[in-house]
């Protein structure tokens, strides 16, 4: 009997190595074809799915795949698309069924953050609720590391070390220029809930005093005049100060900061922008020159400078996820778990859907400083190995030559369209 | 005798590669110690000059001045501070040369960009009018690649290759996230007056139609009209659009779009901040969810993906101001000449100071494409070889690992103090 395919997709926020991962589970398919045949990856998440938008990963070469290690981004698109429950929407999950039927699909691997893995455990219900046998694992993916269970999360470790390069590299240009022109430089980062990539960029200090001498966590509520005083404080010990802030900061009253920064030209709030209400403040209580600066995208992307230890960790989610399946593992997700700091060991077990799915890993209390301002030592040992080692892409031309795949579409089998 | 000593400083906003041309200077001086003596580093630029404020650079080891060559920043302090004309301000220059006599000071060596030029150039009038012989030498740096007679300015190409890199890798996650969520991608670059950082922008666009599709030059008025219409075409297209904007663009009213898009919550103008605008101006007439960010520092810093080319280029404009000022050449500065494109050879002339101070290189015409959103091919062929070639640093514990400077400074000999 010829083994059944798999369903692959990739959803939510992409990050630097989610590829890694698809990576990981490609190339474990194409090992294991006697126990999974064709992998179809579902265009744009469990869009894909639904709309029977299912990309023949068969017809893409080895290079193709195992350039999928070094590209950032989501290779078969990603999508913003939370699943209702079967109760809710019962015909999104027949349709599904239907799909998977139509192409002899069980294996089914969701690759995401925890929306995400709300989307596998539910699929995984449905095999129960529906009456169709399919083997389901989540792959945790989440620049963001609030996933439970699992040690951290694939994507995490790479924007950790891009956001503390770039401080450590803009301390450098900042200490330079705060003799007679710029005193001040804010980094806004990502992280709306969670403060781990805030956290992440005090890694580039090594010592006391060594940029950043201010985080702003999102944990912590903002508080204008502790904010100004230790601002002023580094000011006076150190002539500059580098800050590193969350989009998610929230003033008093439970506000993000961002949002009440200001309207634009045309009456509309401006999206985000924290750094510059922080340095604007700065600068009109202070009175010295701020510049600042707002990653976004580029902290997520940045391949460049992705983490070793990330992309291994990536690729071996995806590899586990694979193997998890064929041994008959359903509604699990890999999970990372660490067995010493230093030396940094970790090895991959199974984490029940269930308890991953819509929970949210905040920063432990004992994580951040007393004066809320900075991170413990315990924080310390915990980040530093996840940003060792590089992993640099091939450059062409002197720049990343990332792979873009051939993504052709499988023909259809079902004759009625679903919209979604 | 012995030989005269050297002063050698760092000017204007910094680059990830100026201690590149302080390797180049040091290390080169160091091999010709029969002609040059110590070099004594300005803290701060001219400042340290006029303060008496003189770093003693042969404390500090073969291996920490080696370091420089991979050290972003300005190792010895920049400033932003323009001497006055000699008629105007006698007394500072009268103060230079007391400062020169007193540590037997017969080379002056000055890094940095247009204003930095005419601060070498004035220096170096300053020896016939007041009768102190002083061979003056600038060194060419500035990520604005704006200075005439040289080809290309040390610092601009490694600004190139993260500004292209970080828009191709940012486009991966556009493309992945278009399908249900961000379709705009906009990022703000430097370059208030030239357009250069903008255009290479383009070079992360291998094919037509590759991101990005829209580039805001300084040079071309912002017209919303057009602007939004090419937004509408890219998005229609490609299914998403990725934007890379200048600081600098300029409204059909001669202002800056950064200045007049909105007041905090304070009632301060914003500072800086295009991408939000032209974003939010996308949100509202378009309807689609964007995402933008500011690279500021991080541009101009990222040593860890700075150009090769440039790196080679920035120690060999140092290496050369060295064995211009010893075969007595004054009142100069080592210029890029380029021999071909494609291979790319380059060598090194010599400018007059005076045609170099105070002029500014704008992206010529014919470099624009026809509707103004784009590059030619003629820009093409002069802006990708800037960026080939990597120059990692090395990394310790996941981080690059940069060098600091003992910058110890030598004992002062005069009794005067002098206030800047």
């Amino acid at each position: 009997m010829a083994p059944k395919n798999a369903f692959y997709a990739q959803s939510g926020g992409v990050t630097a190595v989610i590829n890694a991962s698809a990576c990981g589970v490609l190339q474990t398919a194409r090992q294991r074809s006697q126990e999974i045949g064709k992998v179809y990856a579902g265009r744009n998440g469990i869009i894909g799915a639904l709309t029977e938008d299912l990309i023949d990963t068969s017809l893409d070469s080895e290079a193709a795949i195992a350039a999928l290690r070094h590209t950032p981004g989501a290779a078969f698109g990603s999508c913003r698309y939370k699943l209702a429950s079967i109760q809710q929407h019962r015909a999104q999950y027949e349709r599904l069924i239907e799909v998977f039927e139509a192409h002899d699909i069980g294996f089914f691997f969701y690759n995401g953050g925890g929306d995400s893995q709300d989307t596998a455990h539910k699929v995984s219900q449905m095999g129960a609720a529906i009456g169709y046998p399919i083997v389901c694992v989540g792959i945790p993916k989440t620049i963001d590391n609030d996933l439970p269970i699992t040690d951290c999360c694939p994507g995490f470790g790479s924007v950790a070390k891009y956001v503390a390069t770039s401080i450590r590299e803009t301390a450098f240009d900042l200490a330079s220029m705060s003799r007679t022109s710029t005193k001040v430089f804010a980094l806004e980062v990502m992280g709306r809930h969670a403060g781990w990539t805030t956290a992440a960029c005090a890694l580039a200090a090594e010592q006391e005093g060594d940029a950043p001498q201010v985080l702003l966590l999102p944990e912590i509520a903002f508080q204008e005049d502790r904010f100004l005083a230790k601002v002023e404080e580094a000011l006076e010990r150190h002539g500059h100060c580098v800050i590193a802030v969350s989009e998610g900061v929230k003033g008093p009253d439970g506000e993000f900061l961002s949002a009440s920064a200001s309207k634009d030209a045309f009456g509309h709030a401006q999206l985000g922008g924290v750094a510059p209400f922080v340095t604007n403040l700065i600068a009109a209580k202070l009175g010295c020159k701020c510049h600042w600066a707002v990653a976004n995208y580029l902290q997520r992307s940045a391949r460049h400078i992705a983490s070793e230890t990330d992309v291994e960790q990536a690729y071996a989610v995806g590899r586990a996820a694979v193997e998890f399946a064929i041994a008959g593992r359903t509604a699990v997700m890999p999970a990372i778990r660490r067995l010493s700091d230093s030396p940094y060991r970790w090895d991959i077990i199974e984490a029940p859907l269930s308890a991953v799915a819509n929970q949210e890993k905040r920063l432990p209390p004992d994580f951040i400083s007393s004066d809320s301002f900075g991170i413990t030592e315990a924080a310390r040992r915990y980040l530093a190995p996840l940003i060792v080692g590089e992993a640099y892409p091939p450059f062409r031309n002197g720049l990343p030559d990332y792979v873009k795949l051939r993504n052709l579409t499988t023909p259809k089998k079902l004759a009625q369209e679903f919209t979604v």
